[in-house]
């Protein structure tokens, strides 16, 4: 099975995308709900938590990590690679490549020199000024912006999706990125995609954005193609299993929602 | 020394009235930042981290403990009772108290036969209804309007005191409270003291406020006068001692600010 980690629920935005794209996989996902979120912690408190919750996978049964978290990814994919033996993927890198590919074929200000990405993430995320880095290394064509964002990923699971107020407060986020005249949006932060089309009203429709949840199915679909002998064994089982490590109707209602069917989150102690 | 429990930084605002009314004691504050915020969780899960994080206050020296947090006072008291065995203070029952004695007292609508309460709170401690429970067990004369407002906490601790988005927001959850005309408003949140004013404004300049911290620090106090044999045990000790499970420059920096003065926060695991 395809394990799937995040630190909540925002993950599931993710599986969403394994079932439109790889639908015959199964998937075991862990949402680390009694601790969430993880985007204001520190790294020490963050790498113990994942490393927790990805050997509770492991022992379930996943032959495969997706982390669905840039949290972690951000801060702690370097330390749980060390420590995971099993094929491990992050949801920073395909965002990177991604957002960098289709900005300089497809920049919002043609005439600029050095093209612009903005991203929005959590603290822990923006603070790691991972997507900087690795962007900034790769091309010296392309300079990044970023902006934490904390405030998201309450509203989100507020389910305040429309609201005024959420509206107010993605512009007030936005508007330094809108100021810097960014060619591309990185979406990073599984929570993001619940608000797409809002975000993407207040950047500007031509700007580019990258859903770093989606990039990372595409990375999987990629390297399940040219590992079939891997691919076939994932294929086994014949259900999805969502496990959470607390439980609420809040969330169960949430998760239903946004995977747009009904499942069944297990309550597991970590 | 006296043992103040919170599942994250709100609880300072309690140890800012400790310090202010009872200045001679000495405290032992622990926050649980690596798992806050606990007011979106479930119950099992509160009972159990709440547990373990007054057992370490007690291993740390505390000799009686306050519960700092309402999430914890409403829906763990009954279970950590049982479980531990030296005072334990609880934030709802001063409220509730306090919050009757000033209604009857002093309502804002005086001709009306029966009086009202309201209470803002994390979603755990609304859905708990145990303001609404004690209050209208104790009297037939008042009646409990309950509102959760769950955005405030993030909202608080981005430092987003004074902006147009709190305003709205914190105007938007006491709507139904206003609409119902009520006497009081319970503070049932050790976040909220921190906008106050705000809520004041908001909900009416004669609608009396209660703050839950505030009571459980009169409370303690009078328990202290009457205890003196314990009031003397708990003065010794040289110095302030402020633990957290996770510490990031933003919690130590809202920490000095919410004091007012400067505290050194020690990172210990769980």
């Amino acid at each position: 099975m395809i394990g799937v980690f995040d630190s909540g629920i925002g993950g599931l935005t993710v599986v969403k995308k394994i079932f439109e794209i790889l639908p015959e996989y199964q998937i075991l996902y862990f949402g680390d709900t009694a601790r969430t979120p993880y985007g204001n912690r520190g790294a020490e408190v963050i790498k113990r938590y994942s490393l927790e919750a990805i050997n509770f996978l492991i022992k379930k049964g996943a032959k495969i990590i997706i982390i669905a978290c840039n949290t972690v990814s951000s801060v702690a994919y370097d330390f749980l690679k060390q420590k995971i033996k099993i094929p491990l993927f992050e949801v920073v890198t395909p965002a990177v490549e991604k957002a960098i590919e289709i900005t300089l074929k497809n920049p919002k200000y043609p005439k600029r020199a050095v093209k612009r990405i903005g991203v929005i993430g959590t603290r822990a995320t923006i603070d790691s000024k991972i997507y900087k880095k690795l962007i900034e290394n790769k091309t010296t064509k392309i300079k990044v912006f970023q902006k934490a964002a904390p405030l998201l990923v309450p509203l989100i699971e507020e389910g305040w999706l429309k609201r005024m107020e959420t509206k107010r407060i993605v512009k007030k986020y936005l508007y330094p990125l809108k100021f810097a005249q960014i060619d591309t949006l990185i979406l990073a932060c599984t929570h993001y995609p619940i608000i797409k089309n809002l975000i993407k009203i207040k950047i500007g429709k031509r700007v580019n954005i990258v859903d770093s949840g989606e990039e990372v199915v595409y990375k999987l679909k990629k390297y399940l193609e040219s590992n079939s002998a891997v691919a076939k064994e994932l294929i086994k089982g014949n259900q999805h299993k969502f496990f959470v490590s607390d439980l609420t109707s809040h969330n169960q209602q949430i998760a239903n929602y946004w995977l747009q069917r009904k499942i069944k989150l297990e309550k597991i102690n970590l």
